[in-house]
């Protein structure tokens, strides 16, 4: 499968997303020198801006006017570029997809500080939206966000947690962004409220499928492209999806349970623990799983007139379901 | 000279604070167990509550509206708060006054997430003010607060940087805080936009001496009181107001300048350090400077009517040079 490029899958809004690109380029212009190297470096690797685009996508469902929309996009990749700053302190990671991460660069107290500047610029950055209600959602959906990488980091190593706790916090540490983002959309949109609640089950679900696919690929990717080892979060007591439901249905003698209880010998359990995944039908169930959030994603937003906007959402669903790193 | 009692000092709204409290207090109501553990320690040190005082005092010169005034204080000092703890886990800080700090408790990696958590749910406080306005003040606050962490953890060991230098720091780490809680008290309350812009000199200058004093007890505060011992911000390389005098009026031979890129003996070189500061007259004139900012916060607002609020805010002026811990 090819994957589309950017400009097709993000369709009516591909062209305005350059506005949201400049917005984050002026943040970078601020007055102290360190900082301004530091978001330079932050904001530099660019992402397929898929948030943003989430957000002009719904917005398109009803008065579309990038005044408000363009400031909410750029909020919420700051947001986001934020939080992976400090995930990155938090686990000591030292590259993230092959650069080296600001906590490599500089050092763990200024990326600290760099991640609390961009979350009070994206903070900034929302109001200008002019929506109380927008401003209120986005500090609801970092709530959500800290609340589950806080669960996941306080779960590592616990082979006590169920496939229901890894949904709540995945559920809390992506798919709330991405609801917020379809669900600011349209409520700047001015859309009605059936079809904003549709756009947030929408915006919610491919979250959750974007993060059940993110967990695979650290089964699956492919090391060069992902920038990091096979098996990374696994080795970091993080037990994702295709772990958990390994030790749900194999529960004798299970390799995860060995490698996280094991005292020495680690790299070889960790070993039999990934060998024993790959060989078991847990990576397609666990596919099969985020196909099921993608397709109740449509489903929500089955209703909403078929036009290029409707098209693209669900051609967005495909594309997280296809990526391969 | 005795200090006042809070309920003394902060007259008119002493009583009102309790709700204040009240609003913190239901913060720490969450489900993840760990949160609830974090949030309960970080926000169990009682303080003076001087920032939310001053929301509700300056909210006194308007339309004094609860409603609107507590969810800002509440939201600044959970800001302050949350600010306290990242702080403590970029200098590697195992306690503050007394009380073992939270990444002394938990570890940096949770620490620096449940400062997040916190900060968010600050945004999301002050959204309850039902003001845009105020709500991007704030941001715009925070923003402020951490290019002045940002400013000062850059300059830490640097003998070049100048009296002005931390004039800007601390206006940007302190200053903007104070600034943002009378400001946006005032704003909240409906004050014309004279009041508004006096209240705010008011917060900013008081913030200025706060700091100042701040600064001057790590050179002659009481090691038990203050929970650290003297000298600590020196020793750590951060070269404050009196330190900044002494190589200003001391150019040759400065012990400073010789602490700072001493390779060894460093402790020695730290006392002298520490004894030409206290032997020469550079904390009476950083008093003085402290003194001055709360003789301008006093003349801003000298043409407000005089009754209790602004009997309140002078008072406070008086107490923040008073305070020996």
């Amino acid at each position: 499968m090819t994957l589309t490029p950017l400009a097709t899958l993000y369709g009516p809004v591909a062209e305005d997303m350059i506005l949201v690109e400049d917005l984050l380029e002026s943040t970078k212009q601020v007055e102290l020198p360190p900082l301004r190297r530091m978001l330079d470096h932050a904001l530099q690797a660019r992402g397929k801006r898929l948030r943003p685009a989430l957000v002009l996508l719904a917005g398109h469902f009803g008065d579309y006017n990038l005044n408000r929309l363009v400031p909410l996009g750029a909020a919420i990749e700051l947001l986001h570029t934020a939080s992976l700053v400090h995930d990155d302190v938090v686990d000591g990671a030292s590259s993230r997809r092959g650069r080296p991460t600001a906590n490599h660069m500089f050092d763990n107290a200024l990326t600290v500080l760099l991640g609390d500047y961009m979350f009070a610029n994206a903070a900034e950055m929302v109001t200008r939206t002019g929506s109380l209600h927008v401003t209120r959602l986005f500090a609801l959906a970092l709530m959500k966000m800290t609340s589950g990488e806080l669960d996941q980091d306080a779960a590592a190593f616990d082979v006590g947690k169920d496939i229901q706790n890894y949904l709540g916090r995945i559920s809390g540490k992506t798919a709330a962004l991405f609801a917020n983002a379809t669900e600011g959309g349209a409520a700047l949109g001015g859309c009605d409220e059936t079809t904003v609640e549709a756009l947030r089950h929408y915006g919610y679900s491919i979250g959750m499928a974007f993060q059940i696919i993110d967990d695979l690929l650290d089964f699956t990717g492919d090391e060069a492209e992902m920038g990091k080892p096979v098996g990374s979060d696994l080795r970091d007591g993080t037990i994702t999806l295709p772990g958990l439901l390994l030790l749900e249905r194999y529960p004798e003698n299970n390799p995860i349970r060995k490698f996280i209880t094991a005292r020495r010998d680690r790299e070889e359990r960790l070993q039999e623990a990934l060998a024993m995944i790959r060989s078991t039908e847990v990576l397609d169930a666990s596919m099969e799983m985020a196909r099921d959030y993608v397709r109740r994603a449509a489903t929500a937003i089955a209703f909403l007139p078929d036009d290029e906007a409707k098209q693209s959402l669900i051609d967005i669903g495909d594309y997280i379901l296809s990526r391969k790193s």
